[in-house]
């Protein structure tokens, strides 16, 4: 699945840009993460920028809330509820966010689709007492002209001339306005970054906590909060059982001098525990927070998710249960206790770090007048502390990157074989899959749509074992719809698949033992040499990047420009990042590393990463091509070890034949050749002895080497 | 000549570390530029961290300062200043600095060096009332322990445990200590920062305007300030004439709302006004400083250096020239006429910032109450401006970076005409040279010191049109010697050039039209298969960035891993970068551009840049390897140009042979084989019309195209 939308115009304004930016990119633009401490900003903003976008818009076929005519209801009774009592707003930001900054969200958080009408993944709506604008990328522009109603502005983010969401505010605001937000869907580093840009112009950020303000007009209609059980992932996956993830993080926690910590983000919550959900499509996970203290760890959680079986687990691993709501009291009660509580504020919501803050600061308060002057000078003196002292008296907020991010990268052995396991099957799945469209398109001279091709692999992926769902929304582009990066096949407007154009497939599964995400490109006929050449030229990207070797702690972005330098050469390139993370029977995608032409995500590569090599090439209105594989980051055992280090490259966990009728031999080296014809034995090798058949036979015939020819 | 010398490990303290911090590398550890605005910092971090740390030591021979027995006369005598009156100073801080932030400083300025007895290019010297330390890095330990007298403690920079001058100071010295710089020789923004460093212990850093305390002791010792005539540096070279290059500087001033602005850098001054000076070896330039206001230039340097010529030259470009110690009190002038002045605190010392914020603060003082609250109302205003009203009443310090640094970095036509017409008179001179060392050595089989071959390396040099100087100390590297990057032979102590070791020639040489910097590594008897192997990999690294085609704007870190690729393969790496900018006839290191493994400078590649691509390989107490060619960043004419960018790729200018007798092909793709073949053809075709003889018959038997094999 392709990893960065953003385009590489942007790359400057991204640097400095904020979460109100305008620049084309969920990342940065819908508030996601935004601002994240440095470690963790560059990684989410990568991760969160890869668009999938299709995943949380609901198809159009499905829209509950059509283009209204005349008074636009909701907004007349948003703008009403700007004066409720002790409210008194004169604008309310609604963005796309969950509480947990979540890639996918949940249905019920779709507040921004609600009022605006528009269905699209990225975007953020704000509405004025006289005026209502809505903030998209370019992906969507289309999208958002058709179903916004009539008292709607679109702001078309990342034009020329287009105000941010904040520039936008405070221009159209009388100086000292009131701009509302709903704490629990900005993270505090947004929320903060907002305040500050407001307060230029003397408006004032207000965080309504008492209910969500759509969420009032919506009522009954709201769908309900998922409420889907949560199930033990095995520990024959997971590798480690919780206890021992659990004391790691204890270990981070003393080194930090921290006390406790909140785990907000859905997937490092799920990782930790050993748990998987069902609360979202494609992310296995399930809302809730996590507090680890030294000596206790509490799971908030609505309680009816929790069977019996996943009590005895978490009683096993000394997890206490509490409900989802209790989490702001508990958080209260740590910074009474004196806890010195670990924030990460790039993706916490502010509504958390609020409430802590809040009751740090009462806690000094109540304090005798010789005790407050004591601790106010030792709070002084942790201005150029190294290290916090947790015998320290009364609560301390350490904002920091939360470190189970990296934990959860750095797959154990259980996690890399069950992904090698996953992937094998995911391979034979592709093969039936690929034969069954070959004869119907080839030999029958049938034509299926692009969303019937789809359904078809969800299939063939459906028959194997372990397999759960799909890990996104399959992004299924014929022709010409292959060149939009994000393309998502609606029913009613999809092309077909055929033999005249280039057809494009990324797709990927969730099994219980792993994740997968794999893209080919092919031509089911006669690919034109300009097809070729672009295919040839993306392979060769592929290639160099996957035969990379590089000391360890590279960051990802040194290795993005040899998965393109073979475009460059001829002038072409693509608009998104090249891998990203992946997670093990997790996300498909999460941090922190990535490789991206961003040149900020400063992660280091490790053994045990996982990543995607995903070059492409997108000829507007004409085709798009992409190759993407999953790869193990890994020891490569060099002769040499200058400076010490070890030396990395990486593994191939996917095992899906690439089309050589794409290639134009004559422009790729002998070595390119022999790595194609390594990578076909193989596939052959490894998927061979799980298909049988037509299919066997379609693989035989799909991994022959081509010729090596005599000069480069 | 090597681009960096910040050793691997260094690269995540670097990214946080000011100029007081213990990274081995002269460019933050001196000061030099230490926190230059954003843009600038990455660049001349760069070029300041390239060493030739030689040029400003003076070879032992020289050495005029002895170690001294006994008492430390010197630290006495400076201890005694400290009580001066009005001073009462607990310590004093002597960098390597000048005051304007040169590589390459006069000796005059060399108080450092003078004071501890430590004759290295890097170092920081700081003494208490009972102390005195020297910081310099891993290259010059050895060389300081010899240096260093018995009351000196040599703090090893770097290294674990040791701490940094800021560090350190705020350790020893007392609460509320008073430590002394001379404000000349610390930017604005190094000073800044070491400010805030101490004011954490309320250590006070204070000024010490009154002369520098070291030339005090110094006295009539001291050598004199270089005073050598400044020339014309001929249009048909320039390209572009001063009236022209000012107007495009004020064109900037007034984009920024500027109405002045001060010019620091020395090589800047040269290049804007057409002159070149002779003050510091190696860098064509004279110590001097220039001011740009809208309708006026003023030169600030010592009159005597001034001939009738120069006078002439500036009369028409109505450049005015004051004495050089005059411009404070121009600058104050200018504070209070109103001016909006340009200072690049990151190269401009704390002296000339100083004295305008002074005079700034004097100004406003003096005004009548109401313009004053006025004024104070006009500047609040200026914290979320865009851009300033030049017409605002008052003067205003507009800190920025200098804009000539870009405009000077990228050629013009008649500048990269001179480049290379210079270059092929010095691959001439190399011809002749490389002839004369291979007959002496294999055929007569005679050996000369590594001195030896570089003085007679000057003197094929010195015999080409239009030579002035070598544009740094030559560094002639035989066997183990090789791989001490930053090598300098001495006469006494030298290894000889034989046909047993590998020899590593770095050199370059300044001609009225251009520069020249290149290496290239040579075995003159039979190398071993070690030598080869790596040899073949340095090479592979330098053809795969000179092949490398690129959209405009990408910063040359993203194409340093295209120099080490192959390296990396097997293991191996090299602790420097891969390029640096080249001045035209100036400086042979100059920004804003880098190829570097520090991934910081994100200064885009231009049409007209000129940059080194310079990889090599270390293998320590054995052999060092080095391949450098100077290339013109040039459009490459894409078929395609996608995004709307140029594409862009790399013209060679040094046009020297490439020992194929250190090749192992075998490793080598036909491709590579081919590039090599190329470039020999090209190097016959233009360089054998400058050379007759033996000589001529050495090109062409070293220019000979090598087989191509049939399989890489």
């Amino acid at each position: 699945m392709e990893a960065v939308i953003w385009k590489r115009p942007c790359v400057l304004a991204l640097r400095s840009c904020g979460p109100f930016a305008t620049c084309g990119s969920r990342g940065t633009f819908g508030f996601r993460n935004g601002g994240r401490a440095l470690h963790r900003t560059f990684i989410l903003r990568v991760i969160n920028s890869t668009g999938s976008g299709a995943v949380v818009a609901r198809p159009s076929s499905a829209r509950k809330y059509k283009r209204s005519e005349g008074v636009d209801r909701k907004l007349v009774a948003l703008r009403q509820l700007f004066h409720k009592p002790g409210l008194q707003m004169d604008a309310y930001i609604i963005p796309s966010q969950d509480p947990h900054q979540s890639e996918f969200i949940a249905e019920c958080f779709m507040r921004r689709a609600f009022i605006s009408g528009f269905t699209g993944s990225a975007g953020t709506a704000v509405v004025t007492k006289d005026k209502a604008s809505l903030w998209t990328d370019g992906r969507y522009f289309l999208q958002a002209e058709n179903q916004l109603g009539p008292d709607w502005t679109l702001m078309r983010a990342g034009t020329p001339g287009v105000p941010t969401v904040s520039e936008w505010l405070t221009d159209v605001l009388s100086p000292g306005s009131k701009v509302g937000i709903d704490p629990f869907l900005f993270s505090s580093d947004a929320a903060e970054e907002l305040k500050h840009t407001l307060s230029t112009k003397d408006h004032k950020l207000i965080y309504v906590y008492d209910g969500n303000l759509v969420d009032e007009i919506w009522k009954e209609d709201r769908p309900k909060p998922p409420a889907a059980p949560v199930r033990v992932h095995d520990i024959k996956y997971a590798g480690l059982d919780v206890s021992s993830k659990i004391s790691s993080l204890r270990q981070n926690l003393v080194e930090a001098g921290a006390t406790s910590i909140v785990i907000s983000m859905l997937d490092e919550i799920a990782w930790l525990l050993n748990l998987r959900g069902n609360d979202v499509a494609h992310s296995p996970v399930a809302y809730a927070y996590l507090i680890v203290e030294l000596d206790s760890t509490t799971l908030f959680i609505d309680p009816s998710k929790i069977t019996p079986e996943v009590i005895v687990h978490l009683r096993n691993s000394n997890v206490t249960v509490k409900p989802y709501e209790s989490l702001l009291l508990e958080v209260e009660r740590l910074a009474n206790c004196g806890a010195k509580l670990w924030l990460d504020t790039s993706c916490t919501n502010v509504a958390i770090v609020d409430a802590f803050h809040s009751a740090c600061n009462k806690y000094f308060e109540n304090l005798p007048k010789r005790s407050k002057q004591k601790s106010i000078k030792e709070r002084n003196k942790l201005l150029n502390a190294k290290s916090i002292d947790s015998e320290m008296e009364g609560p301390l907020a350490i904002h920091k990157a939360s470190p189970v991010a990296i934990a959860k990268a750095i797959k154990n052995g259980a996690e890399l074989d069950g992904m090698r396991q996953a992937h094998l099957r995911d391979a034979a799945a592709l093969a039936e899959f690929w034969t069954w469209l070959e004869t119907k398109v080839v030999q029958d001279k049938t034509t299926f749509t692009e969303v019937e091709v789809a359904d078809k692999l969800l299939e063939f992926r459906s028959k194997q074992a372990g397999f759960l769902d799909t890990s996104f929304d399959t992004i299924s582009g014929s022709g010409a719809n292959g060149a939009i990066i994000h393309y998502r096949a609606e029913p009613d407007t999809c092309d077909i698949v055929d033999d005249k154009k280039l057809y494009l497939l990324d797709s990927g599964g969730q099994y219980v033992d792993g994740t997968t995400d794999v893209t080919r490109t092919v031509h089911l006929g006669e690919p034109s040499s300009r097809e070729k050449e672009c295919f040839t030229r993306v392979l060769q990207g592929h290639i160099a990047l996957d035969q990379a070797i590089f000391p360890e702690n590279t960051p990802g972005f040194v290795l993005d420009v040899l998965a393109r330098s073979s475009l460059w050469k001829i002038g072409l390139d693509y608009r998104h990042g090249t891998g990203h993370g992946v997670g093990a029977s997790l996300n498909v995608h999460e941090g922190p590393q990535g490789i991206s032409y961003r040149y900020e995500n400063m992660t280091g590569l490790q053994g045990g990463m996982i990543v995607s090599n995903e070059p492409g090439y997108y000829e507007d209105r004409s085709f798009g091509i992409r190759i993407e594989n999953l790869v193990i980051v890994r020891d490569m055992e060099t002769p040499n070890r200058f400076g010490g280090n070890s030396y990395l490259g990486f593994e191939k966990l996917t095992f899906v034949p690439i089309q050589s009728k794409l290639l134009d031999l004559s422009l790729m080296s002998p070595a390119e050749i022999e790595w194609l014809n390594n990578y076909h034995s193989e596939v052959w090798e490894k998927v061979s002895p799980l298909i049988q058949g037509d299919v066997h036979e379609w693989l035989w015939k799909n991994t022959r080497p081509v010729p090596v020819h005599s000069t480069a």
